[in-house]
Formats: C-alpha cells, structure tokens, sequence
C-alpha cells in the first residue's frame, strides 16, 4: 500500500441536517456570522468568510438532526485515485459520484460506524460578488459584518460505537495522524483526536454511550480570536440561542471553546486554538487517562453532563435529556 | 457662584448633521452597531447598546456635515437650575425650550466659540422593544449582532479658534475639570482635555487652524475592547469606510484608536480606554509641550496630516484636502 | 446632616493578613505583576502600576488570613472632616491617627460588622524610581514586564453576618450609592455592590453564612483587559495557583472574572468590566432574586460551592471544607 | 529527482549574532519571555515555551549583528538523506556535521545569497525542569511570568541581492511553496514568503538594496494573541525598546506586527496571524505590484523607511541610517 501521509490535504465541507431549516440558516447567518451562497426550500449552502472552496457547510432540511456526508479534499487528482485504490483494496464500499456544492468528481464510503466519507480534488474556488469583495487580494470575502464571523469550518468531532475502528479508517487508509486520545483504565479509547494538517485536530471520534452508530457530537468553526467567542456568547445570552458549556479553555488539545445548539438541535462548537500547531513530524500521541479526564478542563470547570449525553439525531436511549440552559432571564 | 464641581453628571447627546442622511445612518448601523430608534426624512436617532438614555446621536440632513448641539445632563433638577443661575449671572444667553430626543425642559446655550450646548436632567429611559431584550436584566438592550456593537457616546472634540476660552466655559460655569492638555512654546493652550465623571476625558478643545468657528474634529464612540476596534478597521477596509488613521495607542490619555470618515464626510473616532479612570479628585493637569506633542503617539506612529487639517463643515481654507485613503485595493 | 454624595472619592488602599508573607508576596509579585516598595519582616507594601498613591495593599505578616483596614480616600480635608463629623454624630467610635502607607492623617473607625474602616485625604503621589520610569508622563509608572500587571485596586467584597446594616454604613455615612443587589425571597439583603464613583461598584457586602463578624470575601484587582484574564488562568494553572472558578462573566454587574486563592489562603478576583460605567446620577438598583441568583452566572455556569463556603479568616464552622483545585495535572 | 514536497517539516533554529550578549539575553527572557536553557560568556540557548524543540535560537556573541545558520527539521532521516542527495545533485556545496543545540546529524550548505541553511531529523525534545513544568501533558513547558511569552518561532526574513535564486533554492530543492510575493514593474521579484507547512509563511527572502549578501531583514516570534502584541508595544515602550513600526496588520499575509530593535540591533518582529492557515494544495500565488505595494499596510500605514533601508548587520552603505525611535519620552 503506497504511503498515505500527505494525500488528504484538509477538511472540504460538510452536511448538517435540520427539522428548521429557517431557524439553522438565521444562526449560522446570524450568530456565526457566515455566507449563505444557495438556499431552495430544502437546502442552504453556507460558507466562513475565509474558506476558499465555494461552501463550508450544505444544510439540509430532514426530520431530525444530525450529519451527513464529511468532504475530505485530496491533495491532488493522483492523490484521489491512490486514496481510493487503497480504499478497495482494503475492502471498503464505495461509488463515485458528481461532487456536491461545487466539488468534482468524488469517491463516496463511509467509515466503519457508518458516516458518509467523501473524497475529492476538483473544487471550485469562491468569487466574491461585488458586494462581498474584500479589501485585501488575499482574502476570499469581505469580513462579514454580522454576528461573530468565523474564520473557517475547523473540524468535525463523531459519535462511534467503536472509535478505534472508526478513527483507524483515518490513519491507515488516509494517512491522519493520532495527535491526543483518550484511554479508560480497561484500556478502550474513549476519544481520540486526529489531524490531516498542521492544526492540531481535525477530526475526532468519540464513544456514543448508546452505541448506535452515525452519530454527530458536533461542529467546530474557528474564530479569529478568543475575543470573538466571548462575543459569541453575548450574542447568543442575548438572542435566545443556547449555552452548553462555556467559554473556557479544554486541557485536550487546548482549546478556548464554546459550545452552543443551534435552532436545529445539533451542538456546535466556536473554537480557537490560538497560535497553537503541531509542526513536529514524530508528534508522540498525548494520552489522557481516565482520571484525567475526570478532571475537568484546564482552569478547573467540571464538564458538563449533556457533553456526554446529548448526540445528534437524539436517541431513545437519550431522550431523557432535557438540555435546560443555565442562562438568567 | 456655587460651586459646580458634580453637577454635570455625563455627556447626554450630540446632534451630528450630514449631506447624506441614508449613508450616515448606514455607517452607524452597520459599522458602529447602533440602533436606530427614530427615523423620517429629515433624522434619525441612533443609540449604542448600553447609553441608558433613549438617543446617543441625533443624525440630521443637512447641506453639509457639522455638529449640531451637545447635550449635557444634570446630576438633578436642582442642579440644572442652579448651572443656568450660574450661565446668566456670568451673562451667558441661553433660552428654555422642551428637549430633544427624549429629553425634558432644557436650557440651551452656546460656548464661547458658538457650539451650541443644552442642559436638562429629565430624560427617557430607554426600554427595549421584545426583539431586542437583553439576556441580563443590567443592560439596556441586547447587544446587536451587526458591526461592532459600540457600548457608549464617549466623547467630543470640538473646534475652536480660542481653545482656553471654550475650554473655560466648562471648568468655570459647568465644574468640568481638566486632566491634559496640549501647550505650545508661546504658551498657547492648543488642546485641553476635560471631564465630567471619572472618565479621563469627556470634552475636548483643539484649536481651529483656519480660525473659524462652530466646527467638530470627531464625535467618539467607547468599543468593549481594543479586539473590537482591530475588527472595526477590518470592517471599515473591506466596506470601503476610509480609515484616516489608526488602530493605535495615543500618548495623550492613552487612548487606543481608529479614525474613520462616516459617509457624511465627518470624523468618528472609536475609542477604547482599557480600564483607565481618573479617580484622583485632586488630579495634577498634564501638560504636553509642543515637542513632546511633534513625537507622535505612544508607539511612534506620527500624526496624520490631516488630522491637523480636516474638521467638519470643511471650510474654504481648508479645501485643499483631499482625503485619499491609505488602504489597498 | 449634610450631604455626603461625592466626598469619598475612591478605594485608597486594603490590608490583607497572611499566615505565609513570602508566599504572599510572591503571589502579588509574580502573578498579579505588582511592585514592591516596601518590605520588611512582617510587611510588604505593594503597588499597582497605575494606582496613583503610593500604595495599594498592605500586606501583613499574621496567624491567619483575614482582612485589616480598608482606606478610603476623601476628596478634600474639609470632605474628610464633614465625614467624620457625620460620623461622630450618628455615633460611630473612632480615633484620629497618622496614616499608614503614605497617607497622612486619619480617622479610623470601623463599618457595623467590625471591618476597619479609615478615612483621609492627605497621600503620597508615588514617584516612580529610575528603572521604573514609564514611557508615558500620565502614567505613574513602567508597566511591568512580571505577570499580568493588574491596573488597579478595584473592590474589596467583605463578608458581614447583616448586609443591610453594613452597606447602610456606606450609603448613610460615607455617600455610597448602591447600583445592585440580590434580595432573598424573605426579604433579605444577601449582598449589595455600592459604588463611591463611576465604576459599577467599589466595595460589596455578601452575607456571612458563619454569622460570625469582620471576614472577607475577596479583594479585587482590574486588569487592562479580559485576555489579561485568559492569561493570568494559564500562568496560576502552571504556576500551581489555585483556581477557584472562572474565567467567566458575572450576571450581577457584567464583570469578567477569575477568583484564585494566593498562598496565604485569601480569595483574590482579577476582574475585568470592559469599559462599563454606571453614569447615571438616578440609577435605579438591579435587584436580582433568589431564584435568578440561583440560575448562575451570565454564560450558564453554576456558582461554586467553595464561593458560599470559603471566606477569610477561615472559621470552625467553616473548616470543613477543603479546597481540591480542579485542574489537571 | 525525488518529489521533495513535504520533506522538510518546519523550522527549527536560528543563529543570531549580537555584539551585545547581555543585552540580546535580557530582551528575549524580559521582553520575548524566553527561557534561557543554556549560557556561557559567548553563546546563550533561548527557547520559546511552546516549541518542542529544546532550542529555539541560538544567540551568539559576534562584533557585529547579523544571522548566521537557520536549522530546518526534515521529516525523516529518509528524508533527510533524500534533500541531501538532491543538493548534491544539484551541485549546491555541503558537509555533514554534529548538530547544534541539541540537534543530530547535520547537512549544512546554504542559499545562493550565502545565508548558511542546514538540514536534520535527529533532535531532542525539550523536557522541562521541575520549576517549569507545564499544568498540561500537552505542552513543553510552563507558560513563563516574564515578557510576552511568545509561543513559536515563527519565520525568517532574509534579505538577498537575488530574491528569486535564493527562493528557487527553498521551493525547488527542499520542496518549499511560494504563498504570495511582490513583483515590480519591471518583472523583479522583490519578496517572496514561503511555506514548508500550512502556515501561510515560514521562510521569506527580500531584496538587499545594498546588493551585498547574507544579511537578515528580521527574526519572527508568534504570540498567542494580538492582545500580547499590544502589551508588547507598551514594554517595550516603558523598558526602552526602539519600536520601529506598528503595531498594525500587513496587507501581504495578513499578520498583525510590531517591529523592534533588540539591543544587538537585529529588527525582531512579533507576529499574530490569528487563525489564518493555508490549507489549499494548489494555493494559488498572490501577487502584489509595485503599486499595491506602495499603497502601504493593511489599513492604511505608510511603511516606513528604515524597513528599506535597514538590516543586519549594517553595512557602509546602509550607514547613513540613523534610526531615532519615534517615542515618546
């Protein structure tokens, strides 16, 4: 099998599914911040502002939450045809489809607790209306001057039943890398934390509790600075959107985090990794025990129950949440 | 006289004139992040999120740009009665007249350099509509999720031919006292800054170079933070807003900055003063000589030219200006 | 009695007993970037870098935590001798005394709870020593290069076993206004924040659940900014500083905060208001109920147990409890 | 030739030459925040807290300022050997040596403008002293209490007599990618910033206006925030630093900046890309003109005229400049 490090060059787009369709697109418009570049009655195509493929996330209206498809693009046209002979090889299912949202030709699979994966190069790039254009050659879009205005759709963190069987179709048929994990004293790997890039992270698998497969923890948009995700939580104290837990720092990873539902159900985090990356080739995984994850995050806040019992689509086996956010009036 | 020091107790409002009514409103709305809370033909009226009162600025159509009248609010009723005995006394004219923009019974002067300046103390308080209700029930109204949500009418600086004799007209009738204050070699007071509350500034002096009258150098509006004044000046390049100078640090009352032309040709400035108070009640004047002023701002960066040549209405005299914004494409 | 608005002027100075003074001092040194101009065997004196007396906290060498005197300063010597003179006639005890840390005469006299209270206004400006000088000349002296480097001296939060008969010390005697409060469902006050400026406040009472008499909750320092506040979480996390909840934004008066306790055992905040002001002469109190002081802080975080248990001195009654920082590692 | 993209990881050291040890020493630990992990008379180790590697930069004693050797870190020893024979086959100059500051087997040539670059894989990772071990697993070393506490080395400015040979050498022999660059009119090249990763820069070459060559524009340290580049300017403001320019944000790169003088006289940046990355595998090159480029900063900021004019070590002709820091007193 020829060597994969390098072929997957970062996360393309994804698609997140809503029973309000109206309500998810007026939060990410609203609060993220972001660009809305198609809308039908049953689809919305949104993008940050500095995304340089056309879309960042294609919202689609069903009967619940949840995620479809994650768009992974390949570094090069070759770079796809050897991800997917190494795909088949390997023997997992697939077919090549068009691309959606302004992606070519894509080689659709799943990962082995069944959420959608798709691969592709040919893209298209993002040409700013005249009404967007940005005052600098080297940005995409004009600085959206509404809501929070995210930087870029940063990473997607799954549900699986199983996360090392999920998280090894990463590593060794897309050549991720392991950066962080979690390991339980009976030795399971509770989460573990992977990355295609120089970013620390950019795709995560953790345990569903309910062992159904599918699922979706949730989104993550980087934001420019921390400053913008206290913003973000005025703006959503003062809208009506939903806190779960935050603004603080995690001690995985650390990142400044805020994780919030939007109108849709489906939990999405504002991150920002600050100037943080992992440069170095031979990252030596960082392993979080048992204990130590029970110790909350880095400046001490405990976490937070729904973090370990809210998932999207909800189950019957979750239903018994009842998300009560702990805002004043 | 009695003795006036308190009975100022802040900056109310300020009536901004502009030839281009939707421009202006426009900027105030969308780069600033006011509200609109009154608006015809002729005038708007625009808040920030946190001014208690119902306005901030009364925006009103006009053949040019300019400053109308300043309000000033009294500490109590008794108050107000007892700066106009002390206005009259010192032979002042001034004459009672309802108030404007919420504002009750209101004594109208001018300033010896024929800015027009109004004391009242009953005032409307302002109560949110449901759509904009804040989420804490110590603020005014929800913070707006468009531009950069400015919290408060921080200050003015006004034109003036004879800087001492404005600056006067506060310090003596009104008990404003000065905390810096620019002198040239021959002694000439070139700016003075004053203050009402434990803000270092709230009313601020500068000579007229062309030696008219009436004029404004800029209206300032005090952001949350210095991150807030960095993404304003984003905003302001990528919406074509031309920044004359800044984001940064004064040396005179260390206030961090960004200079912008509103579409109606006047200087706002944002401001943000970090936690910095004047709590001293016995506070030494600062003085700055003209050297120590030719050195520019706290980190080296020299003052624009123009800054020393624009104020607004522009004048004959100073036609020769022609603004063209340092920014690229 | 005459009218006492305005003649206190601000905070002066805090003393804070320490059972551990190097630890103290090591913590006001090298985590909140404070200078020392002052130390000996059992005290140290150290300052902020932009307070402008010479002083800020006392710290003194005892058996136990605890606070001492708390300094206001007046705003003339005719404002301090009507303070006195109010007092003496309402009866409160108190002796005249030369000052500590800089100020000159005083007199010192205690709130209903037994916390020391002295007033005066004669001081000392601080000077600066050559390698302290600042680049700026408002500016008492060079930011330092250690630590956050809190601006100021903000509040101190006593503990009293009667809320409303201590803070009636403040708003009867001393020209206190109250700007928030939280009052219990049987109509007790549980806290009142007053304030003798334009800050939203400078000195808090929160009931004592000991019942016991002259504790304190917290001392509070202000940082320039809420990244000051980001940073100062991270340098006690590697520094081994206790954290005991934040970095968050209060409900009650919108303040961000962190609370740490130093070395000595003392509850310290860092607080950050942004740039908020109470300007209003006619503020009308923000009572908060028990049922909305029970919803938590502004972002939905619970308030700590250990915040209703943990005062200093720390009593019999209260000695169960034992703080286990929350962090990791 | 064997594809080289990829093969070489990032940066790894710096060389910076100073005839003012004591003094270079005293800005990277109090200004920087470095930790210094080893010193004698001639060399001192400095090391940011977030760079795995144990040395970031290494300082050494010279008659003059200037840069010597840049350390890249390959990703393998296969790699390693790969850049190496493709040099050889390319004809550049070399020999294999021990490495420095912690670093193993070493190849070391250099670029066509002379400056020495040097390859290797072998390196040992930072393990903190007790004093300064971090609160997290997940990072090198305690965040320090001193200074800003940048977190990266970040990049290298060359100055080069022939930008675009020097740059093939980087993009054509060891797999570097061109992100953005400024062409003049008459086809010049006179910047290009390139990247070994997916920051948007890692090694940049500027044209020498002296024509002679090895010189160095400047050395870029990453803070955490744009905040820490704010606190900067006001240490080194206070400390007696020469601010040369900003703070402000490139146009090119986007990068919010403040530019330096240590007391060796080589020009330090401290640079905050916020959350910009380039992710694209087909990153399309941006390129300015010799009229954008004059158009100055990203909001406006003429450059200043030392930055052409200035570089280490200063040479006879370049000495007519005499840098007088624009601050004041």
């Amino acid at each position: 099998m020829s060597s994969p490090r390098g072929q997957i060059a970062h996360l393309g787009y994804a698609e997140l599914r809503t029973p309000d369709l109206d309500g998810t697109v007026w939060f990410f418009e609203n609060i993220l911040g972001m660009t809305t570049t198609y809308r039908d009655d049953l689809t919305a195509h949104v993008r940050t502002f500095d995304d340089y493929e056309q879309t960042s996330i294609v919202i689609r209206n069903a009967t619940t939450s949840g995620i479809g498809r994650l768009g992974l693009r390949c570094t090069s046209d070759e770079a796809l045809d050897a991800r997917v002979a190494d795909l088949v090889a390997a023997g997992r299912e697939g077919r090549w489809e068009d691309g959606l949202a302004g992606t070519g030709r894509t080689f659709v699979t799943s990962d082995p607790d069944g959420h959608e994966i798709a691969l592709y190069f040919d893209t298209t790039w993002y040409q700013a209306p005249e009404e967007l254009r940005p005052g600098l050659k080297n940005q995409p879009q004009a600085k959206p001057n509404r809501g929070v205005g995210v930087r870029r759709f940063d990473h997607i963190n799954f549900l699986a039943s199983d996360v090392e069987a999920a998280a090894n179709f990463h590593t060794e048929l897309l050549g991720a890398r392991v950066t962080e994990q979690i390991q339980m004293d009976d030795g399971r790997i509770a989460a573990r934390w992977m990355t295609y890039t120089n970013k620390s992270y950019d795709v995560v698998y953790t345990e569903d509790w309910t062992g159904s497969n599918g699922r979706l923890h949730h989104l993550a948009f980087a934001t420019e600075n921390r400053e913008d995700i206290l913003r973000a939580a005025d703006l959503c104290l003062d809208n009506g959107v939903p806190i779960e837990t935050g603004p603080h720092k995690h001690a995985i990873q650390q990142t400044f985090f805020l994780y919030v539902f939007e109108p849709g159900g489906n939990r999405i985090e504002l991150c920002n990794p600050l100037t943080r990356l992992v440069l170095a080739p031979d990252w030596k995984v960082v392993t979080w025990t048992e204990a130590e994850r029970a110790k909350g995050q880095a400046w001490g806040l405990k976490t937070i129950e729904s973090f370990h019992t809210y998932g999207t689509p909800p189950l019957e086996s979750a239903k018994d949440f009842t998300y009560t956010p702990g805002i004043l009036l």
